[in-house]
């Protein structure tokens, strides 16, 4: 990105100007807002005194590790994995990652050697720009972090193939592969395919597929990713993939249902450790969210409410950093047809100026470097932008007001 | 116990005419029945579009690791941890004592040397007869089990106390302090204050205080427990114990809420580690729970209505077994005050027997041996009864038919 000159007095008035207006904005998480919550009032007084799944358990009593086949079955295909290999757990699907990891850790997984906790050293891929709290998880448990630079079309395969097969100790991936948090990208089918067929020095890896985003679309263009499950047990790998998912961003964050997709041999492996832990997922939920969304279609028709409501704020981030940078070469951000983020890429050494020049204004931005590991971006070049929560009017205040903060960054670094 | 002679004779008779009968009943599992749960069906319609908590959290967004206050304040006098250090968690207490050995095992513990994966040797008491997912879960990790007599007061202290002092490697304990799973004992006081008093070897030894019955009474005795997280910390050993509740036999099994207290060094180390795993438990299930319960006296008044369905059926094991076993002396039974269990002592090398013999004519029994680490009973001798779940005629029926097998088997090997 080439830079043109910054006027500083000018960036330094728009600036105590900006100060002035006392502002209190909040865009640093990606948060659904509360009309998005309100699509799922029903939620609230169901399931309404209906007690019964399908195949007659009753739902207010322990059992059933798998969770309700008819949540399962309407999640099955959005998640591209077959009914019979999905389970509908807990309340999150970040739970499930650092449970598949805890596990990993202390029971040797299907393919291994040895378990994580007794290898000379663990390390996990990390695409950046990625999402912080996969790569908090990970380290947490003193799991080596490598970055690997995130493309149009998904993890640049021709640095993950290579590490991958020399080194050993890598045990796995972090993947967002639909509208990836927080560049939006969703993964072309030739990385799938890739990253399903790659050779790996380590007979235990696995990609963690973090399914977050798979039916949050922005736009109809609705891109397809290709179905992961099915390519690695093509190419003899089936036991490579654990797929994450939940409502969280469909109905409620933090009261829905998360989900984990596998091989049957990586699900006899998690059952039987799982089965250690708990009697069961919240069966009541299940059935409550079973009869609220009903089916794929119900699924499809409450997420294009949430986009009336969301791609709006994705638009004014669009138009607001054009009007504002535009044509300044200041800036760079993208434009996702999906998920929960945009990416604005400042230049090198003053993203967290931005963000220091922007709390000082009242405006709230995720720390810059959160989107690489350890919280470091070498580059000091990446924003996210989490524009869902706050109301339009406020996205658009918020985002001048960042426009201001990124003119005057690169003035002073002039 | 001594044993009267059985005619062996008339015990197969009755054994044959007990198998003729074709039965299909079950009661091996501490389950509430499908009317106790009928009691909390309120919930099944709640928060009956509420989603406010009452410091004005948006119960159906993220965040808020330590759970809603309003919950937290209605259980912490039953489980006896201020409320301050009372968290209100996910759908089951096992859970939590899952991850705290899990943390345990990866993360060092306030006062501990060393993170317990990295011991030579980590041991648990067990007393015994005890609850079989609790060792099941220890031995998961691969702690050794090491059995402790339970008395009519509690763990056998003087044991106790002297394996605790000699070996650092015993790092917890198992406690169902109120109404024990299986024998109904609760801790007598100055068991609990040596327990919170004792000399560990171990800097970071743990009390499982695993408090699941704690307003589960059967009778008006109400057996007062000494409260253990006070006592610790008065004899300088306020980190020692790890408090855990859940509302699964209250309201919804498996769909309830689980709690975890422990001194604020303990919480500092779980919410830190837990921090990485979620971003909060399932809210709006816990605004459920405080509007259905709404304070100590709800809960109070729900148990109340629990024990007028299920006292009758603990009234009956005691009254069959007395009926058909009674000064035979072929066996032994509690009478507990509360809880889920009876446990029923038979001859030493019976147990497992009976149990053959029960399935045999239709009546499933827990395992003879699961209320022991590895699911070993060494003197063979107890069984388990849990009579909630069946309807109170299928309580009668199974019991007697257990008196029968009961006889046979003392028969036959007399």
């Amino acid at each position: 990105m080439t830079t043109a000159p910054v006027d500083v007095d000018s960036a330094r008035r728009d600036y105590a100007a900006l100060v002035g207006r006392g502002l209190h904005l909040d865009i640093t998480r990606g948060k659904p807002a509360p009309r998005q919550l309100d699509l799922s009032a029903e939620l609230l007084s169901l399931p309404n005194g209906a007690h019964t799944a399908e195949d007659g358990t009753d739902v207010r009593n322990y059992g059933g590790l798998e969770g309700l086949a008819e949540l399962r079955r309407i999640f099955a295909p959005a998640l591209q994995v077959p009914v019979e290999q999905l389970l509908a757990a807990g309340n999150s699907s970040l739970e499930l990652m650092h449970d598949a990891t805890v596990q990993a850790m202390l029971s040797k997984l299907p393919g291994a050697e040895r378990r994580w906790a007794d290898e000379p050293r663990v390390a996990f891929l990390c695409p950046v720009p990625g999402y912080d709290r996969h790569f908090a998880l990970s380290a947490r448990f003193g799991i080596e972090l490598i970055q690997v630079p995130m493309t149009e079309t998904g993890p640049d395969m021709d640095v993950v193939e290579r590490l991958v097969a020399e080194d050993a100790g890598i045990k796995g991936i972090w993947c967002v592969p639909k509208y990836s948090n927080p560049t939006g990208v969703t993964y072309a089918e030739d990385t799938v395919r890739r990253l399903a067929a790659m050779t790996t020095a380590a007979p235990d890896f696995r990609i963690f597929w973090d399914n977050a985003y798979t039916v949050h679309h922005l736009t109809d263009a609705e891109p397809e990713l290709a179905d992961i499950l099915a390519l690695a047990a093509e190419h003899g790998n089936a036991d490579r993939v654990f797929v994450f998912g939940s409502t969280s961003k469909i109905t409620f964050a933090g009261a829905g249902v998360g989900f984990f997709g596998a091989s049957q041999a990586n699900l006899d492996w998690w059952s039987a450790l799982v089965g250690k832990r708990t009697i069961g997922p919240d069966k009541v939920n299940q059935l409550r969210h079973a009869l609220f969304l009903r089916d794929e279609d119900g699924v499809r028709a409450l997420m294009r409410r949430h986009a009336e409501i969301i791609a709006p704020k994705f638009a004014a981030v669009d138009r607001i950093f054009s009007e504002e940078l535009g044509g300044t070469g200041l800036a760079s951000w993208t434009k996702p047809l999906g998920g929960y983020f945009v990416t604005l890429t400042v230049p090198e050494g003053t993203a967290k100026e931005v963000v220091r020049l922007a709390k000082e204004a009242g405006i709230a931005l995720t720390p810059a470097g959160a989107t690489h590991p350890h919280g470091e971006d070498p580059a000091d070049a990446t924003i996210r932008i989490a524009p869902t929560f706050p109301e339009l009017a406020e996205v658009e205040e918020a985002l001048r007001g960042v426009a201001v903060c990124v003119r005057l960054a690169a003035a002073e670094r002039a």
